[in-house]
């Protein structure tokens, strides 16, 4: 029974299907295909504006890609200190910008605090050539805490964020389950609230490898395809992902994984509430658990076969996925209790 | 009827079988699963020498990343003017080395010759700080021009290689396709003949998107892993990528699907022959044709609705796949000599 | 005696005193001196147009840090092949561009034909993501062989560099020998005729280490501060290069200068015109002759203890300079009428 | 009178002297002269080891260099949050080493501890593909906040980083005033305590625009040349680079122009020591001050004319140099006094 992470799972049997459906004769490829021209329409109704939509196969490539496009050689990106752009991408925004520098805050539960965010970009040396001028803010939706930002929290953000004339980016490999966990319209947590380039990710929540990169401010999609071929991420076969996308989105898929996720994460914090010597790090607000554990416990719980990751000392991640069974959860809680 | 690209062609049935057959239940992600250690020792087999093998999703990640281990930013990249990496990249070499630049050189027939090579390089400065360092040769197979290098002759060029220190480099776009046309051993035109990397290309051949980097000399393998997952080119769900190419060279799928797509080709060689005022630019030794028809023919014959690429005045391409239909080159055969 | 470059020499007499001159009291660094502002006046003055000029050390951070603020990574840089940016700056170009492609044109004697160049840009594949996308010319004046662009030459090009969206530039590594030669104001070679930025020479011509950037296009001028700082090129006693460059433009010196040497290699060149076997590559008009003569010829001189460099088999580079004695010239020619 | 920086002086007279004498007739250009020949034995004698040294022209050349050698793009340089390279060059070092990430650490009085950075290399992942590799540390001498190692703190320093295997640069911008405060051999603070590249600062202390790389590892030393001559930094007339350097070291100039500035220093913290309501932020161990005064008189002084920067609310910091008058240091002393 495997808690590491959602990239652990396999497809979406929908996903599979559209998939499997789109394997029917030949069509134009690198995105001049019918697939990926439909996503175009359906991404500007699902997010209630006409947005430009650009499908790439993995979260590192949508992230970096989305703050290339924003970010001078000499700019900043301002993140969170523990966010996957920062810690988990072996430098890839680096990479894509031409060597930008990440300029991280710290701040409780993987959120960036708008008020910490003005002070220093007050002082960041906008203008001033001797300093890496301000660029770009990646926020992370659901965060790397599993915690979730609401919509007035990202306005405040993104004013403050305008303000200094930044640009806004959301890394939302995991989008669906912070909008599965408010219950609020995609557009609320986006553009509605000042995100200009969204990474929409898929592939931890059912898809095989499959993020698009909605750009709500569309001026800035110009360059994208460059960039994106530069890297090697134009597919040849397209249709392949742009079906991904579609299936992903069709039907609520992607929120009725999410909210699969997300209750079993719930059902699990709940059945770990009680027992003795844990506590949790951050509110469960989506499908990630961080807490506190004696480290007996956890070997024990280890020593049975279940997988998750160690975080720090004494302190576990437990993810939840589209497809967790229950049995699995209650087995997990079960054995914890056991060894508690 | 599509004879635009190889690219146009959806997945073998096959591959699209391994795909969902992959899909049964938590793997350990970004590679750390059965299926992608499986391709060590297949490929292994494959090459009749131990090898070490990675699946990246595109042709273009493969040769940039192959090619980014092996070339400092200060460093040159030889390579045929034609050549892909060189006018259809959109300079991702560039990009992935840091820098580095290609220098391309002429040669009939889409094809390196050892001579002019070893000439350009006596003199490109080696040494000298002023100059670009020559880094890397490399070389298509089959070309860009739809021939294939046999044997012998990749060796003269890997002898000169060697002889002045570069590392060889085969972008195996159509490998399958190359090996297929020369009933040789996969071995026999790669390290036998001195090449230190391959991009083994799959996806032109019936996957989805897949490429395999294999490093016939191990050592230069060891910093590709960074590089890889640095330009967002490290797959969460890698089973994806390596059950397609494991099932890529199982029962011999890479070979016959390129023996089909090479005899439909010769079979559109063979009816095109004879038609006035047509000429075949290079021999026709693989999968595509290059070939002047007047330009009166090839508009009435796109007309129709058969659909192939200009590639130059009075020039075209066509390109046949996998599942290529005989009737279709029938077809094309027949319109082609009804509007000459 | 030395006839090798024009680098081998020393510092002009009336720079030298300037350098002196500038070493007084405490001015604020990195160019917030008077020094450098002056420049601003002297040189709007000195090309008769509003213009931004930066003092930096080298020709190679000129050349590179002028393209860079007009090229994307993923554009392209036109230039001859022959061009000091292609061969000799061990790839800064690309380096200072973030991986751009420098996309070569043959010329005779140096220079880039309208002609080749309109043929060549109308078929780049503008706006098509899977070619690296035309961003700049660069040109040479005087260039590499020696030769010197007249007015009309540079407005042909700069009309087909208009048509095609591109900027351009000149790197006027030799400019001063160039206008020289021909007799007309600086601002009708550069950007009466259409050039956008300028890598305006002295090193060469009797500075001890200054070149000027001039932006006749003072919006593109914007981000070059940041690609200048990014690169170690800020000085901090920024003073002593603008009290060359002031100094250098200051009672015509550099055209004084430059106009010595252009007279020295006229000398030279009619003193060698009628050796037997010699012959002339390209027209002499500036500071530098190329001719082919006999090896034995070769051979004696250089064992006589002269200094030129071979460019080619059988073929010399002779380069005169600001100092270059009258009787070293008279010397030369004596040497290889004596060896003939 | 100006404190605001060391970099606002003007050229030691023995410099000036040196570059004049060093322009006399023609040399060969790029470093093949007999002047930076003779620095190898020379930066040798004094660091009483073999060394490779390097001239360049500003300090954020050399440090970009020195780390662009030995830190891969997939690498992090780990340094002080306050240090130069990590604030105050525009993202020089991400862009000389093609994007590698600055790891920052906190200290107290701008100081690494071996402690701190030893617990974070532990956790740095190395060999872990998600995360960038640990490849070199910088530390600052005399540090950014006036403060001095010893040679202990060093070693200490070191065996952290050698039991990591990253390489150990050190930034000597003021190294001249390190060891003067120091009193040892500059051997003793820099590869005789592990360190093995130096940037040997001479610009800030009496030098025109010169700095020289010191390989104390030579073997690291060998692709130096191509990273400098490709960023622009290889000079053409690179003798009047060497003179200075040469100037610089003969007749212990180097530190007779430190111990000077140092001594500056120490009288102007002597002097406003009794200040009401002033306290030094760190110890004066070098030439800078950085002290707490109250807004009331920061101001009161500025308005006199004296020049300094403020450095944080009510802190400034005051900076002397190889020529500050002892008349100017006293004059600013009564002139604070007398607004207490």
């Amino acid at each position: 029974m495997n808690f590491c992470s959602d990239n652990a799972t396999g497809v979406s049997p929908e996903i599979m299907a559209a998939i499997a459906a789109a394997n029917c004769g030949a069509v134009m490829s690198y995105g001049d295909d019918e697939y990926t021209q439909r996503l175009q329409v359906k991404f500007s109704d699902l997010f209630e504006t006409s947005v430009t939509v650009f499908p790439v196969a993995t979260g590192s490539a949508a992230n970096s890609l989305a703050l290339a496009v924003v970010t001078p050689p000499y700019g900043a990106v301002y993140c969170h200190a523990e966010s996957h752009i920062n810690l988990d991408e072996c430098g890839a925004p680096e990479f894509f910008t031409g060597g930008a520098k990440l300029v991280t805050l710290t701040g409780n539960h993987g959120k960036i605090e708008p008020e910490t965010l003005g002070k220093i970009l007050d002082r960041a040396g906008a203008g001033v050539v001797h300093h890496v001028q301000p660029a770009a803010l990646s926020i992370t939706q659901a965060t790397e805490a599993g915690t979730v930002y609401n919509p007035a929290e990202i306005s405040h953000i993104s004013e403050v964020v305008r303000a200094h004339n930044l640009h806004l980016h959301m890394d939302g490999a995991r989008f669906a389950n912070a909008v599965a966990s408010l219950g609020c319209s995609p557009a609320d947590v986006t553009w509605r609230a000042g995100v200009d380039i969204l990474s929409f990710g898929a592939t931890k929540n059912g898809a095989m490898g499959a993020e698009a990169v909605v750009f709500f401010d569309r001026e800035l999609a110009k360059t994208f395809p460059f960039y994106r071929k530069r890297s090697g991420h134009l597919f040849s076969k397209m249709r392949f992902l742009s079906a991904q996308l579609e299936a992903y989105i069709t039907n609520d898929l992607w929120l009725k994984n999410a909210a699969h996720a997300n209750n079993m994460a719930a059902k699990l914090a709940a059945g770990l509430a009680g027992v003795e010597g844990a506590k949790f790090c951050h509110r469960v607000e989506a499908n990630e658990i961080f807490m506190q554990i004696p480290e007996s416990v956890i070997a024990a719980v280890l020593a049975e076969g279940f997988q998750f990751y160690r975080w720090d000392e004494c302190t576990v991640r437990l993810v939840t996925a589209f497809n967790t069974k229950e049995e699995d959860v209650i087995a997990l809680v079960e054995a914890v209790k056991r060894h508690q």
